[in-house]
């Protein structure tokens, strides 16, 4: 069930005693939650801390959205959206929604279009809210929780306090004193985990059960991975390992990173590595820039760059080992399109094939090549991923001197627009 | 209506004689069609050369997809893909299917679960299939036409030949022979246009006009462009004015641009610029890496790293200057989100302040910026901005010396697939 982490070249001739050293520092510091940075590790050891009463809750508080509602609206954006969404697309079948709740995301934009058709789309559906901001106050999803609280209070009156869920920090802020005073149903962003690590707190969880997801499954694969990566080896542990690669081919003159899948529903799980590591490692001038690719699709489009153009990419490629669901190519009786050499192969196995091809092509046009391999799309393979991707990333910043948890940069826009707009007191 | 380029330095200052010099140089070679790859710059004249029997042979077909069928399948990948993709998400309406025939793309991916749960989605639904491939042996369109072809006819018996369009070459290929035998309708794919240069031909005509949009209007801001364009003069020539910016920054150590937009309709025209400008500029080893974000959900993501991370990127916002629908913020009694200082600002105006806030937060970070400004998201200014791209990809890869029409490193992947998969001949 480990992620297994495979690397075109020679991977521990690596890790010199200078580095191994460090990498050693890292660890321990991560897991006694003393190094740069520490009053934001509650995620190291968040998944094995989690009650079955906790997760008990979440699941009442799903089914009775379940029962209630058609449509639950989640408003968040950066980790308090990208988390749900990655676990939500990953596990989602195309062009069904039956008896799946359906989820909708607000707030991750301003756009009074997009606004103003789901309120007019809500209107012929059952619906809950799940507002979730740590303060309250970032503007993009205050704004959409303006528009659609003032909605849900037209819509249901007073019924509407108990269509509404605050997601928020436990002690201050101008959420909590809200759904203190209307008697929201609340839960908690824990002080000790930012945004892009919050995925198996309140925060993703609950939009996830809502949707009809095993939020126990996926609980038992990232504790899987907490319990796999508490042990320092360079050999074994995948997520020490992933982390080397990219700093020595950062070292290298490769400062972009391709993050590559064959699989539609892991998108918005490359979106969410991309918040991940650019907003812990961008900073100081520093750190790899992550992008994403989509195959087969961009082998007829960013695939010709990625072959030929200006060498500064390596490539790491997603993939899972079992299909969910699958079909087989038939033998054609005409073979007008000459297809018939594939039949019995199953489309899984083509993209295998086309993996095989791709990198072999890339890594000959001079382009590095890793291949994280996990074994099947469901909840408990997802979970332990996404905990293997936070725990690589806290090591990648830290072998770049970077504290991974803050976002300096993030506050500078902030502030502009503030000021632009003249916020009070900007 | 132009397409208005606006950037953070001196722009005059970079064109010296001998650059003007190759510009012109460049400029007549495109206009004269005799520049390298000459034998791929039918896209250049296309809009002014297009009957109006040919868009009203168009809009016959897709008047009848649409008085018999709630479902077309448009089957493609690459630029038989994205080019159509990129209008009809811009021209989309989030959450209201209605009217509008539903447009749903196959072949781009290859993935068993997304084509087994398409058939079955189909089963309810009537259905057209239009399959767009020049050579009718691309693999994966292939597989998926295979797949879906065997589907049609079992399910509508001789009646599917009169429910399946196909878009190829005019005079040979595989897919050309089955559409003469079987009698489907067949519109041509020109010789001398290439696939990402595609959608004002019937590979992206057919499919816009059958969800109902005004592909008139369309040709109608291509055509407007292609005339602007065909003015030599590197003051008021935008396709000029992109492509020294872009080539200056280049030069200067910005090997990465970042395609910036507010508006969630635009993200598949930013896949599609990916395609134009990765496929045309990667190559010998050169060329500028294109990545896309989309704001405000990136400006809590990537856009720490834009801020802060390492120094190489660029950034350049397609901005609409007017809204085709929008939201006022309203006064709040108890303002408990304190959002009041927004009100009577509308979402649109909002989003503008935001990317004066980030530019400039950007430009301070160390991220030369670049403004395109459109006028607003209809057929007739989205035809002018594709043709606008198109153009000033051309010039930006002639000024890297490199031909804008092969893709040589497509086709080093083709071949290593063929190989594994022990294609006969390879």
């Amino acid at each position: 069930m480990n992620i297994s982490v495979n690397y075109s070249e020679d991977y521990q001739g690596l890790v010199s005693a200078e580095l191994h050293e460090k990498l050693q520092a890292i660890h321990e510091g991560i897991q006694t939650k003393t190094s740069t940075g520490s009053d934001f590790l509650g995620w190291v050891n968040w998944p094995s801390s989690l009650t079955p009463e906790f997760l008990q809750d979440i699941k009442v508080t799903a089914d009775r959205i379940r029962s209630n509602s058609e449509v639950l609206v989640v408003i968040g954006i950066g980790g308090s959206y990208l988390g749900s969404k990655a676990v939500l697309e990953a596990l989602s079948t195309p062009f069904q929604k039956d008896d799946h709740l359906e989820v909708i995301f607000a707030g991750q934009l301003v756009s009074g279009s997009y606004l103003k058709q789901l309120i007019a789309y809500l209107d012929s559906k059952e619906v809950t809210l799940n507002v979730i901001s740590k303060s309250g106050t970032t503007t993009e999803p205050a704004i959409a929780f303006r528009f659609l609280r003032q909605y849900m209070e037209e819509r249901y009156g007073e019924e509407s306090a108990s269509r509404i869920i605050v997601t928020t920090d436990e002690e201050k802020g101008a959420l909590l004193s809200l759904a203190k005073e209307k008697g929201y149903k609340r839960y908690v962003v824990p002080g000790d985990i930012g945004g892009r690590y919050s995925v198996f707190t309140a925060v993703g969880l609950l939009p996830i059960a809502a949707a009809g997801h095993d939020i126990e499954q996926l609980i038992a694969g990232a504790k899987k991975a907490e319990e796999e990566l508490q042990v320092f080896d360079i050999k074994s542990n995948a997520a020490v390992k992933y982390a080397v690669i990219r700093k020595h081919l950062y070292d290298k003159g490769y400062p972009v990173e391709i993050m590559a899948t064959f699989d539609e529903k892991l998108t918005y799980v490359q979106e969410w590595w991309k918040q991940l590591f650019g907003e812990s490692e961008g900073k100081e001038g520093k750190g790899i820039f992550p992008a994403s690719v989509l195959y087969s699709t961009d082998l007829h489009s960013l695939g010709q760059y990625i072959q030929d153009g200006k060498r500064m990419l390596f490539e790491t490629f997603l993939m899972v080992e079992k299909a969910s669901d699958d079909l087989t190519v038939f033998e054609a009786e005409d073979n007008r399109d000459e297809l018939n050499y594939l039949s019995g192969l199953t489309l899984h196995d083509f993209n295998k094939a086309c993996h095989e091809a791709t990198a072999s092509a890339h890594l000959a046009g001079g382009v590095p090549q890793i291949t994280l391999m996990m074994e099947q799309l469901d909840e408990k393979h997802i979970g332990h991923l996404l905990y293997f991707y936070m725990m690589a990333c806290a090591y990648s910043a830290y072998l770049l001197d970077i504290n991974p948890f803050d976002q300096p940069g993030v506050e500078d826009y902030k502030r502009n627009i503030f000021k632009i707009l003249k916020k009070p007191g900007y």
